[in-house]
């Protein structure tokens, strides 16, 4: 089908957007780095990229996840990745794995935003756009290098890592 | 098997892990920063890595691949990422490709050393971790955000980036 | 007399060492990033550095001024660069201003970390390096590329620059 | 005088401005990145900047080096920092030594691109701004930190760093 080969991203925010303000000493989103990121690393897929919001995901409500899983199912793409905060980027997944069918869908983010330098914002997009690539259709999360499906993960919150809720890999 | 959940990282130079020295003007390796990258992403695979060599790639000769061949058969890991120069990767490629067997093979390289700042070294390896990961045993390329079989990938030298031989994507 | 030829540095924190904590979201002291700035620029003047405190300059209290104000007097050095937040740099400027004779002293900050890449940090620093070494003996600020004597300066909240009391440039 | 508060800056090129060509692995000119410097590090000093040439100061001839003592005689400006190759800056320095008289000249440079990441550019450019704006007139050098007279400064090629003809410090 026609948006198949297409890869559409949907940016929603998170740590991996932020910027520091010297003025104020805070976070804050000023715009999305995503489009600087991908030409920085000279990406050869073709892709359609779009700001749905962009939120800390501490601050995301139902009306949120709401309209992000609108955009998953209307899209003429079956490859998507969500750029998210990692805060609740497992309850997003789960909201999206419930609602969300016949597409892969990577939900991605970073601990570090992109403007800081030394982040791990890159990597973990370069994993998204291979899994999105080669995983089948399902809804899944990539952070600290692996690729959790939307049922079996949960962040631990004293590591600031990602780990299967079982403790059994699944991949 | 026991050495299957690990993947094992063979190091064997090229751009991404080249730096500038200021006194001559030139490029040139002094040691692999493989450990740092993955240290500053928060990698969370297990993992071993091997430097077999750090060479451009335009200086590899056929033993230099023999040697990388030999990694390839004889290592317990069924899960190999391989850091390697862009310009003869392919080459590469194509030795392991008829060499190896039963394993996930999957080179990498940057065009940019991770050392420069504003390089693509992080995103490609994190496409390789995740292809690592989900590929069927096969032997295999990322650049660009893309994946590329062994046996249907070239170097664009004009533009530096990495196509199918066929026009066809595989992926 | 012997220390005179050798730059004392006194590290008090501020924002020029700060660090981000991924785990919270914010920015906190872990270590001072002087010696690695001093070696990323090749610097060739001999120095002693001395960490007194790292705090924020929002922070800090009398008893703070009073110790770094002893540390001034008493060095056997006549060049001291203070690094210090810059919200109460003019405070601390005053401060050691009335109670510091015979030695230049350049108090020097940032408005981004040294850790967050894109910072002017390391300008400033070499802006403090050189005021050190070509000034009178007397206390001054140096930031924005301007130096700023202790009795005519002030932190414009606004815009977070520095500027003089009067509006006529004293350099 | 109306032109004196303002600092020209005058760029010839050197490893400062330069960057590397990931096609060629060399590395080249594209644009100066002296206004993307000065607006990282909020310099909030008044300047105007030219870009007289950009080369590699090797490749520097007399009729290059007479372009730029005319631009330094020629200006309003009172105040001029020269942005120039590390290699024969003592050259330079020594011909506008001889040729300038009434001005207080600093050329800088860097061992490693401001483009890479861990520079030395913007320390280097921090003490050239300060050191033009509290020196007396003449002619300068600022590298690693240090200020250098033009006629006691020669380059020690094997270190790459900046060192007095005599032995004996004038700064």
């Amino acid at each position: 089908m026609e948006g198949e080969d297409i890869v559409r991203i949907l940016i929603t925010g998170g740590t991996i957007d932020k910027e520091y303000n010297p003025l104020t000493g805070e976070l804050i989103f000023s715009k999305s780095h995503l489009s600087n990121m991908l030409s920085q690393v000279r990406c050869n897929v073709r892709f359609v990229s779009e700001e749905v919001m962009l939120k800390d995901s501490l601050e995301m409500k139902d009306e949120d996840r709401e309209e992000i899983l609108k955009k998953c199912t209307s899209s003429g793409e079956t490859r998507i990745i969500v750029t998210h905060g990692t805060d609740t980027m497992v309850e997003t997944a789960r909201f999206l794995g419930k609602g969300v069918k016949g597409k892969t869908v990577v939900l991605v983010g970073a601990m570090i935003p992109y403007a800081f330098g030394a982040s791990d914002a890159l990597f973990n997009l370069g994993c998204a756009f291979s899994a999105v690539q080669t995983l089948q259709p399902d809804v899944y999360i990539t952070m600290n290098g692996r690729i959790f499906l939307w049922s079996d993960v949960k962040k631990n919150r004293g590591s600031g890592e990602f780990e299967e809720l079982t403790g059994q890999k699944t991949s």
